[in-house]
């Protein structure tokens, strides 16, 4: 198996070349004292070593011997206590994190890359840190000041770990139908009582203390989705002075054996009388949750493209130096009995199909983090304002789309190796069985394309993607601007399609679901198309300090524009068609 | 875990309804005497139950427990040896075999059909006799007289397995690399020196004995593909009477740890020395092992559908039972505190996409299969010649785009699950795994997509594609077929693509490999137009009949229509992009 290797050089090119990240970060006035290109480059430069040399090597071992639970205690695979011990002395948990309390204060921007490059060398080793950053996210914004004086500091360090609890058996996307109960103590603490499933690092042995977010329902509480409140329920009780008290009534009944992410415990967490502390308002959970959910979402997305990008690397060595036939155009390779297969055309599309969209993301999830962090450092309110806006359009998008690429990414990764991907030894099977759950957990990638177009689209009649496309437009219509024409035409597309569904979703209730994922990617790719044309140029201006770095970019740039983006032309077709092809059979008639 | 249950309705209605498979035996002398409707029923019924109730029951654990090897020994997965024993005493491994050496000489229609069963019921179970079949072909086909007298009897009755030893570590896809030797003994027998991987089925404890068909070179063979022999390696040798005599020099140094088909045992094969016998003629044994990878290819396809179909009816069951979330258009089902799932739209399209393409495979499996009975059992040999072309140019489609499509619909029969897709328990991850290995093995899906263009379009300025685009024609235009200009303009499509293909070609040697695999897939959609426009045609005459299973069809139909088939416009103009965007980039800029 090959080890994974930071792309640290295309990680710049973004951050730097294609978003210019520290004219962002000059105008964001707390951003400005915290962060600047050097500082960012050195992050950058540790954490390729965090995660090329201390996690990627327990990848391996990890998915052979997964999480072990034996009578409620769950054992890391050898080798990830160590590791994590030696992480969270880098201060990576809390990166992002509010200085008030112990974090770093970087911005999602550089974040964001670094949490590629987590997932990247191992999906479960990433997942125990990255709850607990959206842990703290939900805490910073929701919770009380003493909620936040003691939990914080612990949890942005690492020594304690943050976890999400919403599903139960019988409800997953329909959280409203929940039955974990809450109930007052005299102390204004409460009584959570009841079971969650599917709880990732529910339970471990990595950290001094787990902390739960739990969503439960208060006596008397409204029916469904807004009758649900969240609460704070550490497995071992926190004296006032921050130090360890007795356990808290918080068991882990089992976990699951899954197709990947072994490493990474799934549990059924049972809480009996458990001693909890509300977050936000009663009744207001699901809001403050989904602080968590959306956190959690992008790095889920992230997931996608770092998987992506581990079997991406292996593929091209492979491919340049596993010799097998001969080059079309005859030998290359005169020396050896057969060329590398990388002269052959289908194992090219291949590797540009997994360059040219793992790219796309990386620039699109950068994109993102930039609106993350105008949005939340801007002293202008209305630039923040329509930042957030493109945050909760564009994140739905994110989640479902880096992984739904990322998994086909990671198939053609497995395909590029032949026989030799199947099998275990490569590691490339693994990455297809560890990106695979990305498209389910967090919200399905079915329920992310419904927020995206009920919600973000539908719901304020395509405002936030006006102001969306006037963006591609205004930049795609600048003169020094690569493939402007394509982008334009590409976005009119878009607008097109949106159009056609906001008259139909208005006589037909239907017509939203049905379009909805092939709307999402219809949206991804177009969004694409910006990134490339974006990439391009700055690819193009730049030339001649390094021209092979940018021919790669530009030559990938023409792949995607030629191969890639003409997916856009079936799925406008198919999603014309509309909901009725869908409701010709009665249930029982499947 | 729900049970396969084998879709028997569906599987009448292809062979009788669709394909009048009575009609095209009773022109069939040999097939006359066979085989009639109602034999072929009671067959397929046997075959359900013994798929449903004897091999599928051991799926879950044989992919939990895998085939283990110990010193030399493989053992298979508790329960394979007593349901093989009995799998066998039905028959079922001559099914298609020649009646002279013990076969039951049935229909290749039937048999695709017995297959799919099969495969569905677990692959790897599957897999140790499609193996056999196979080399009961190539044995049939090329070897003397002597050797089919005493090997395809015990082949036949399933008392012995047949195994296919190409692949070595350094030549996979290019076998004109391979290093096993053999010389000739002065008995006429040869020795086999060389060490074989990936050798499915190389060693087990199902089976008296095993034979093995090897490729291997004579002394002063040619080079590459020309240079190769194939030889019949027992595992033990048997004596003139055809009783087992000692062993021979073949044994199994290891077995491969693999994502998948785990009960299944993947063998590194070393023979040592070994005792073989030369089957046809010397140097041209590639050719003749063609004849079993033209079969196994087929059946490899095959596995892509039974695979779909398992998933298939386990999401539409769980779609209809579990209840999250309300309809779009409102309460369905007032008594419960959610409505069933498969009142989603996008959940409905999940299990259309499965179902339009599980069945648009299947009935193209049975004209394939059509063509298969009439190239070998015609009296007509222009007849028989213009079947054999149309299966040369269809078999490679049949092998990649049933596992292509047959991977993309076990991933949505996950999805509907959500969480519980990715966890062991409902077996669908299983699914996904087992599934994958159809798109590498039997020469990956990328090879198909070669064979397809290069040699079988491309090298005979598309003769064989006119002849089935002919026939299309002339049905399509029958004044009762339903969907017929849908399917004219799509064979269009597919002409007009042909065509600027073979311009391309003639100037640029990467043309073909660029635009293979989603060439491919523009033929399988136009294919499967073809099948669903027969199939709704066929509805619609017996609609009257039972109209809940004919209407279904029909809605099925419309389905694939109006949100499948677009797929072939973005296929177009991906493929019209060219070569050159494949070769933008130097190997070391990947």
């Amino acid at each position: 198996m090959s080890d994974y290797n930071a792309p640290l050089r295309d990680l710049r090119f973004v951050l730097h070349e294609v978003f210019n990240a520290s004219e962002v970060w000059a105008q964001l006035p707390q951003l400005q004292e915290t962060v600047d290109s050097e500082t960012a480059d050195a992050i950058l430069e540790e954490a390729a070593k965090v995660t090329g040399q201390l996690i990627a090597p327990l990848s391996r071992n990890g998915d052979e011997q997964g999480a072990q639970w034996d009578n409620g205690i769950v054992t890391t695979p050898d080798g990830f206590k160590e590791a994590y011990n030696t992480y969270i002395e880098g201060g990576w948990v809390g990166l992002s994190g509010n200085p008030a309390y112990g974090g770093m204060g970087m911005p999602k921007m550089l974040s964001v890359q670094f949490e590629e490059m987590l997932y990247a060398a191992d999906s479960s080793f990433a997942l125990y840190s990255a709850l607990t950053s959206g842990a703290c996210l939900a805490i910073d914004a929701h919770a009380s000041e003493a909620l936040k004086n003691t939990y914080l500091p612990p949890l942005y360090a690492g020594r304690w770990a943050g976890v999400m609890c919403l599903t139960e058996a019988h409800a997953g996307t329909d959280l409203g139908l929940i039955r974990t109960r809450a109930t007052e103590n005299s102390d204004g603490s409460y009584k959570i009582t009841g079971s969650k499933i599917f709880i990732t690092g529910g339970e471990q042995d990595l950290t001094e203390n787990i902390i739960h977010l739990v969503l439960a329902k208060l006596p008397n509480a409204p029916e469904g989705a807004r009758g649900i409140s969240l609460f704070l329920v550490p497995k071992i009780n926190v004296n006032t002075d921050g130090s360890l008290g007795n356990a808290n009534a918080v068991t882990c009944g089992s976990i699951e054996h899954k197709m990947g992410i072994k490493a990474s415990a799934t549990c059924v967490m049972n809480f009996d009388d458990a001693k909890g502390y509300l977050v936000g308002e009663p009744n207001k959970g699901l809001a403050a949750m989904f602080t968590m959910m959306n956190y959690e979402r992008l790095s889920i997305g992230i997931q996608g493209i770092g998987c992506a990008e581990t079997s991406y690397q292996r593929a091209a060595d492979y491919a340049r130096e596993r010799i097998q036939s001969r080059a079309a155009t005859g030998v290359q390779n005169p020396e050896q009995t057969a060329d590398p297969i990388i002269v052959h055309a289908d194992v090219r599309r291949m590797l540009l199909t997994m360059k040219s969209m793992t790219e796309g993301s990386r620039a699109f999830a950068c994109y993102v983090g930039k609106q993350l962090d105008i949005a939340k450092f801007s002293p202008d309110p209305v630039l923040a304002e329509q930042a957030q806006d493109l945050v909760a359009l564009l994140t739905p998008v994110t989640k479902a789309f880096f992984t739904d690429t990322g998994l086909e990414s990671c198939i053609h990764g497995q395909q590029v190796f032949g026989g030799h991907g199947y099998v275990r030894e490569w590691g490339q099977e693994q990455l297809v069985r560890d990106v695979r759950i990305a498209q389910i957990y967090e919200g399905t990638n079915g329920i992310q394309a419904l927020d995206l177009v009920g919600r973000k689209i539908v719901a304020n009649r395509g405002e936030y993607l006006t102001a969306f496309t006037q963006r591609i437009r205004e930049q795609a219509s600048q003169p020094e601007t690569l493939y402007s024409a394509e982008v334009l035409s590409a976005v009119a597309r878009l607008e097109s399609v949106s159009q056609w569904l906001l008259e139909k979703a208005a006589d037909d209730k239907n017509e939203v679901g049905a379009a909805s994922v092939e709307y999402l990617h219809l949206f991804g790719y177009v969004a694409y198309a910006w990134m490339w044309s974006r990439m391009a140029t700055a690819a193009q201006k730049n030339h001649a300090q390094e021209p092979d770095f940018y021919s790669a970019k530009l030559a990938t740039a023409d792949f995607y524009f030629s191969r890639m983006l003409p997916r856009t032309l079936s799925l406008e077709t198919s999603i014309k068609a509309g909901s009725e092809p869908l409701y010709g059979l009665a249930a029982e008639q499947f």
